[in-house]
């Protein structure tokens, strides 16, 4: 079960709201790349966790109790952002670019709000909500929690590769110093991440683990396709050759090589429409 | 551009068709772990991969290419079996299974009706849709591609992980002989495109590639934060010890330690409601 | 504005419910073919309709007013099919199939639970749902109304033969004389409806309607591939013949001819990532 | 930020699994009723609670932080009850049921596997998702946070009125001991979470709170439509009489009546489709 | 059946047509909050309503009828405010703001164009669509029909609180007098909504409807825990105090308390992954 | 199974890159009127057709190949276009628009990032995406495939009806001339393929494919109903009249005529709630 603190794991502060970055703050709430997603992914992976070790269960629920405080922190740094945002177009005309206004006779400019996600004027008071930059809701068929703790594991560091890339770039973009602070705690958070996962992979044999899932006996698969590089092209040009295309396998279990692909089946047949299935008549019986 | 032979990758054939089966197939085609998404996912980050390396370009778009094949491969067996599903409740009382019949009176048993995706009957005229096995349509959020290269192939290979379990998980379900060599071929492929893009991570450096993205100055973010995992229990019981809580990180760039989480911010103070944004008023003037 | 009558616009009766039939019904009320679909698809057809002659928007609004009312038909057949299903598995056992039970120890059988829409127990008290066959909510994307009448009219015949084939689907499942009575009268009024709206494409001047939209000058399209089908297989052998390759278009503005496809463009050349844009650093400067 | 203790709030014991029992509770977990919803609608309030008063912020954030720890109850209780979940088509016929199997020749039933959601076999490994009973994953959208604090605390009464009528649904349907045990927890928390919610409204002034949102001026509201029951019906039957058609209303500012309803507007004139916009030729000039 | 009318329900005027207020309108149409949410949930309240007393089925049919108006009104709103909107960059540059122009050299601004919903231009020819004000289109999950009635009248008075606060927002936002004077109609609407759905819980007994559902048998609950706040803080300071942790409870079955939470169960075990489950080895037999 | 040439179907050229033309061109990947639609409509009717003529599987996979190119040149405009958006805020002011800086105090203009889909910069590294204009992801329920070549055809009419409308609006709304002829080689390819599908469906005997399904004896539909238009509206004001209101149907099986609907059933009687079934007691027993 669950507790909390009312304060912040890291300070969050905004000098100077800005609404354009309140919305691209949402991409690390509700993106694919956010918090909501990897709090819930760390969470379905623990609570689903079978195997004798429950050390990698534990290792799960703490990190993901880590990460309702990052979504907690972002979330605050919307609302932030947005204190000062215009609630209309009138508003933004008469208050807050008085030299534009001038230029363009009182009418404009109203792209702050145009920018602005409408939702976070018109369905929120000013808030975070759990939805990406463009507005679309997070959406849980992202929880990836196969019940393979390889598979998990591969899929834990993607989630923090793309968070982390996601970070950087709202660092780049952040020009408050409020906002860079806490940027930076989040990417040093992400490194860490992307590592912890990685060490479990190392933990589980590294190349040993592979390939995933690792129960299953290869002698069943058709092992002669199992580490060619298959060339799709049709210019005679030959595939890129490289690591993967010759050479011991990453798991030591083949040799890479490189092949052109070929049609090894036929054209496929399937039976005609029967009848009562709804189909035009001609699919049913021949003209 | 794009071409195509009307024969398959690999053979297809189902000597016993079964609905339940068909429904089980779809999840290689329309779920998260199967083909239309690495299909998707290796074309759009081939048409948007920057760099002056453009053999990654090239590698995605050959195993891109391939993906097609499989997505037909599949789509055909869930064809072939649905080919002798019942169209109606009456059909599969009358015909199918004489014996239950007998014994419940005529009017079942239904199952094998009520076990299919109803959109197998409805939708479809007994044919394969782009949905998962529990009748969920693919979406298109789930086609990763970062636009930082080392990212997406982590992503890549997690796709491939969880797309190879599935397809064991498939194999293990299969009872009919055409439908186990099938899958013993996808299997074969899903084990070579793990390993293709784990080649392509080592070529890119391995432990230099990280942390992900690695262009990024690590002097900017809060590297005291970077090495530690961080326990958030309560119980007085430490996090678990591992090799991510001591030793060299994976990256080399720091030492792995544990600490209990604790908070260094404070409890977040937003401003009140603002006049005209909607607030109860209570939440605007204090009573 | 709209008005509404208790009664229904045809009768609904349902003599020996089945809560497998109320599943399959779903689809007619929110799957892609079904009626909420058609209903807010003329509806906002009619709302944004321009142009000098209003009465496509007046024979918009009469047939969308009328499907409100097959929703409501639907619903309620929906409800009457649930009449008597089991509300648990106890319940299941003890009552409905006392046979069965017999053989299988009292345990089972629970195949008429297993074969519902879960919701429709879980979450609706036996009640019809907004959502498909398989339980998935109608998501209004599917609401075409493009602003050119000539292609929403298209759209509208597309969506009354998919409607009519799976209320024909219906039909044959059905085996409730009042279902297959009330299905009868849907499918005359799918009937109807295909017509309906082939005869304002006839009244648009048929093939003088084509392409659309008629309104954009064709001399500045690519004019030498307007007419032409492109092959794109690999193997030798020609496209198919027919219609579609030989002989005046259907618009009788060209001659359909064939050709095989070939590339006309280069390998597309994208800029190397820019510093600051989340990049590996080997997608920004060359190793 | 957040902590945990490994123990669960309440036990959660499941003597004998049953895999559509999983699939039912899975609608307490990701359906519109369950808990993932419920946890983030008052994180995401409290988040972006505004005003004064910081009560409510925190009252929310101590039972948002309660109802992770329900989610955990609920996955625990999906992955129990998977436990002994058939993998295979075969495994039912050759273990799980021997009578049905001699009755049936060896070939079936399969229904219990039929009865499962799918992907908890195929994608999960036998564990909970964030899905509902019939699939579709949780949508961040239902997540209701306005910025307004009564119209949350109504979003919160209904949460968890469906809520509770899903929990007792779930437990008549329930055999298992400990599955009735954890539920008449859940229910009791459910019974004050609607409590609590409610004394908050009374808190906020009852009748005063409304209409929400009260802060703003009526007079700018058209007042003779504020408390006036509109009739549609065309039978030429009045509408219903109740407490909604006459006497005081419910805030006290306005009598109650009732009122049959007419058009007070024209048929709506719309411009004609403009050159560049894609229309019809016909909707841009007159024929 | 329905009926309808080619007047609307009340005048809709635009003197100033504002593409930017027509995307906002799209959140009062097609936003969770909106009037096709408020419309198809009272439809389907009222075909799948039982009991005996038919009055709220009629209740809600007829104000379901007249949500289809209101519709109307606003897809007719966003048709009118979007008739003068730039189809193309340049006209924007070329007509609309030549002192802008001037200072920039002809090549902005653009912002009225990037403001817009996208598909308001690309998809629509200048019309309302189902979406909300973010371009989301609206998903029928969110129609709220639990088959309680009184869950269902508080999801009602949810629905109308969000709308009116909804409505309330775009009436601060809107400058035109015409779109002012539409508004203030719809809030006074929204305002009589609210208070009909109080008032038939009022009917239904007020405190005796509770706790919801009223017909489950409260000693099935853990009732220990049905009045009780439980508080989940770390830090020592014990829950705020309100209405809700003293005194007796709304429904007067029993006398709230507070308490500090404290785990119950015990750190749950779950069995090893299985043989043939698609696990790591590791998760299925100890290494 | 297919193949690829890394070169593009027809020339890319960008020669002023343009964020929002960007974003604009997306409608045309990942909208309901785009490529990813068609290409995936065109495969899954391709790999489900039945019937004794193979042609139009032949025909349908020809094309659904072209169309994967088609999605490849809009992905790389897409890039192209993205060239030179700013990555942040500060690029914005410093670079890009020296004169409005000057005019506004070197704190905007910000419109050219706020008009951006905030993806392109956050979650794509500048890069196309399978998302429509509005960044709402493709989501697979809008590949048609019915089973039924006919209302197939009818649907791939539309979707290119649509898309040629799209196409022609993004023409109207380019400046840059690489742009506008990559426009005009796909609205030519879409006025062929609205021609082909229509000529197949001449080929399929025209008039003779209606209704569809032809394979329904349409003497179990209700005739007296199927080609008749019925109006409902109340005003007194009779049915617009037209070419579907008299004279021969299209399908030359019946005459149209028109009628005012009126109610042919009875208000919907459901049983009451039953016990347990989570209804309110009201419900259940009358009071």
């Amino acid at each position: 079960m669950y507790f909390h603190d009312k304060r912040l794991q890291y300070p969050v502060r905004v000098e100077t709201p800005d609404p354009l970055f309140a919305r691209q703050l949402q991409q690390a709430i509700g993106g694919v790349e956010g918090e909501i997603r990897v709090c819930l992914q760390y969470f379905f992976q623990a609570w689903g966790a079978r195997g004798p070790d429950t050390r990698y269960r534990d290792m799960l629920l703490h990190t993901a109790t880590e990460e309702i405080g990052h979504i907690e922190m972002l979330a605050t740094a919307v609302a932030l952002n947005l204190e000062n945002a215009p609630l209309t177009l009138q508003e933004t005309a008469a208050e807050a670019h008085p030299v534009v206004n001038a230029v363009l006779g009182g009418e404009r400019p109203r792209h702050v709000v145009e920018g602005m996600l409408q939702r976070h004027l018109l369905s929120t008071g000013l808030a975070a909500m759990p939805t990406n930059a463009d507005g679309v809701p997070f959406d849980c068929s992202h929880v990836y929690a196969s019940g393979n703790l390889a598979a998990d594991m591969y899929a834990n560091v993607t989630a923090e590769a793309t968070g982390r890339t996601l970070a950087v770039r709202l660092y780049n973009a952040a020009k408050d110093p409020g906002m860079r602070d806490m940027l930076s705690f989040l990417i040093a958070r992400d490194t860490m991440h992307q590592q912890q996962w990685l060490a479990a992979i190392e933990e589980m044999g590294g190349a040993a683990a592979l390939p995933i899932p690792n129960s299953f006996d290869q002698a069943q698969e058709r092992q002669e396709f199992s580490y060619v590089y298959l060339g799709t092209g049709t210019e005679g040009v030959p595939p890129p050759e490289g690591r993967f295309t010759a050479g011991p396998s990453m798991d030591g279990r083949g040799q890479f090589s490189a092949l052109q692909a070929t049609p090894m089946g036929e054209a496929p047949v399937l039976g005609p429409a029967r009848p009562g299935s709804g189909a035009q008549q001609e699919q049913i019986v021949p003209r």
